[in-house]
């Protein structure tokens, strides 16, 4: 066997045709729910400036981009100064004469820089939807890689809450079509800020949010020894905990957080929040619509309604979440365009379908039927033929060269084709194919007119 | 106005909804042929380890490769060893330390990367089409970018000319489909092979192809002049340029060629292999077919048939071009899986159909219906109905907010919405919506059950 001297960077993938497909099912499924929502599609480009992406994903996630050298630094003069640029990479600092262009980290980002640079030509509310790869310069670990493709659907422009409530339509639609049953879990930050104001901790809001984050993974005791840690003291730790151990129908859990957090006026708002959305028209979110007052989110720039989809019947983490924010586009000189948006987590979907096998039978199919070739006057036939059917939209080949029927036949088998079309000299002469069946291994004969409609 | 502060890196574009539904468009054509024919889907990662790029696409090549800065360089140790490698960038010499990874350049070398790597699980012939970006730090001019799509169709593992044959059926049905008369030139690179031995200039096989590749740009008198600078004697070119006036239809074009070229034996090949290809049945491929004995394409990695293709009806260079070649893997340890393959030009076919105006009217068309937003009882019953279109796959969307009348209106028309569904107070309490054709300034009253149907 050859020696084989290649091979593919760390934590990235080729996808093969039937991992791809399958893949692709999954997008398209997607991208069909978010069309006929009215969302609207946008791609940008791979590389952004350097600049647009530093200091947007925290220090930890600055580190993570993949920066791209620049060109030319052969030349005498560029070197020079790529050499003098390049000290400063020690210090973390910001090198253009290094590296001017990055990798982009999410579709977030990206996109608060296109509606900034567009915002004076964009009609308002602008709601996109964008389905590319982004990069990270993570470890790779099972699950995690270097390239992953990412799904989002946001709204800028509008404060209205409907587009929260068409957000969770968007998931129950895309799951109910994906056949996977899920629990959407929605909060609102204004809670979560308003334990920090009712606890006596309004400057710990984030302490206690990236605490609480971590109840799921870690348990509530555990939690309880980060907020000391954190400095937050024994009255305040208790009445967190309270408001973790809120259970009950949606209803139920409303109504004691109300009780807990009392006249609080961002706790207010923030049922208000909650409410509007759970009292959407009677359908097919709010069958999995679940307050979930413990749902924190991690990023720091959402503000109002927060989102999270967990399958219910799959071992994974969360495989969706999204929420509201106020003020992306500021960062590049243009504020005040409040949004919200959702995410799907496409590896993860990915590998629920698979353990749920809930992929249909057919997505991974492509040729549907192999015509043998079983010399020069029968495979000019045959291409005849096999064009009547790629003509009414049926994936069909015709083996490349005339081979022992084995051969063919082997060929046929291993790319899982479900029909075979024999068309030999007597059947040339009769003016006739046989058409097998390869998986019930079956056959039947047709006259060369009624091939198509047999197919069909 | 806000002052932004962002733009994007040089040669690189945003893809706003109107344009990239029309490369959609363009696209999912080109996608549905490759699938009816047969060919499977594959995308490789956007990274290539930079051994795996380097060297394959000459010394030019090899500059304008996007290469990614290793992470990790703020780390002292790394960036040690790092600084070393910088200088050695000076050399064009391949700095591991510095650089492991780069952007794909093309589809071709991580495609054979792919066979080479997962040969002994492929079926073969592999037949695998792949839509994907490449970079390139070419410097930008118009319709030449940092970052475009390629589409190609590659099949490894077959000798047979049949494959060819299919190629030249992909385009002819891509190009019908699109409406777009195109003109496919074929040559092979054997009846080159044989005028350079003819002219008694065997080694300079290389020299007159890329001095040919020039005669559309350049015309003959400068591509003579050329030859002599390439150090082709006076007879050399006297039988080049008969080669190259040679005129006429297919059949007197290769009547006239055999003539020239006689016995030659590579002649005879490169004959055979054209007349196969334009002795397929007849059909859509055989009516734009064109024997082209002046068409060279600049590769070197071609070894037989060659295709290019050209808009009969648009000023526009090749949207097309393809070949075969011999060994392809060979570069990466497994040898002897000889191939053929086609490539579509995305960003010139875009401009060849809007300078032909033939995209379809509605390619850019997204939300189909605007339901107007006149108060809470009667958003909520317009919601519920917008679902139902929504489930019927009409794309539609409710007005985020109870604005002005005309506020709504402008927005729709704006976003070129083509009907309006106005659903007041009055309307709810008689059970009826008005349905808007805002194109045709037409109204008509449908009660709420009959709304889906009316807009099928």
């Amino acid at each position: 066997m050859a020696k084989v001297n290649v091979n593919l960077p760390q934590g990235t993938r080729d996808f093969s045709p039937e991992v791809l497909r399958k893949r692709q099912y999954i997008i398209n499924t997607i991208r069909s729910v978010f069309e006929v929502y009215g969302f609207e599609p946008l791609e940008t480009p791979a590389m952004e400036n350097l600049n647009t992406l530093m200091g947007k994903y925290g220090e930890e996630g600055d580190k993570l981009i993949f920066k791209i050298l620049n060109n030319g630094l052969e030349r005498v003069e560029k070197h020079e100064k790529a050499r003098a640029a390049f000290d400063k990479v020690l210090d973390g600092k910001n090198t253009p004469d290094l590296t001017e262009r990055a990798l982009r980290y999410d579709l977030t980002i990206p996109f608060a820089r296109f509606v900034a640079m567009n915002h004076a030509q964009l009609t308002f509310p602008f709601k996109r939807y964008q389905i590319q790869p982004v990069w990270r310069a993570d470890k790779p670990q099972r699950g995690r890689y270097r390239e992953f493709y990412q799904c989002d659907a946001d709204m800028v422009g509008s404060k209205s809450l409907l587009n929260e409530v068409e957000l969770t339509n968007i998931y129950a639609s895309v799951f109910d079509k994906l056949n996977v049953r899920i629990q959407l879990k929605i909060n609102s930050r204004k809670i979560l800020a308003a334990l920090a104001e009712v606890s006596g901790g309004a400057d710990k809001m984030v302490d206690i949010t990236v605490a609480i984050d971590k109840l799921d993974k870690i348990g509530l005791e555990k939690v309880q020894e980060e907020l000391q840690q954190r400095g937050l003291n024994d009255s305040q730790i208790e009445t967190i905990t309270r408001y973790l151990q809120i259970t009950g129908s949606n209803a139920e859990k409303i109504a004691a957080m109300k009780a807990l957090l009392g006249d609080n006026e961002t706790a207010k708002t923030g049922f208000e929040e909650i409410e509007y959305v759970l009292n959407q028209p009677e359908g097919i979110a709010t069958e999995c619509l679940d307050v979930d007052f413990t749902l924190a989110r991690g990023l720091n720039y959402y503000t109002g309604i927060i989102f999270e989809v967990k399958a219910l019947d799959a071992r994974m983490g969360s495989i969706g979440g999204g929420g509201r924010y106020d003020d992306l586009t500021g960062l590049f000189g243009v504020p005040n365009i409040p949004g919200v948006g959702i995410s799907f987590g496409l590896d993860r979907i990915y590998d629920v379908l698979e353990e749920l096998n809930q992929f249909p039978a057919n997505v991974s199919s492509g040729t549907q039927v192999l015509f043998f070739n079983l010399g020069d006057a029968e495979s000019k036939k045959a291409f005849e033929l096999m064009q009547q059917l790629r003509n009414a939209g049926i994936a069909s080949e015709l083996y490349h060269e005339n081979s022992k029927f084995d051969k063919q036949f082997k060929y046929a088998e291993k790319k899982a084709i479900p029909y075979a079309v024999i068309l030999g000299s007597k059947e040339l002469e009769n003016g006739e194919v046989i058409l097998k069946n390869l998986q019930a291994r079956t056959e039947e004969r047709y006259s060369f007119d009624k091939l198509a409609e047999a197919l069909k």
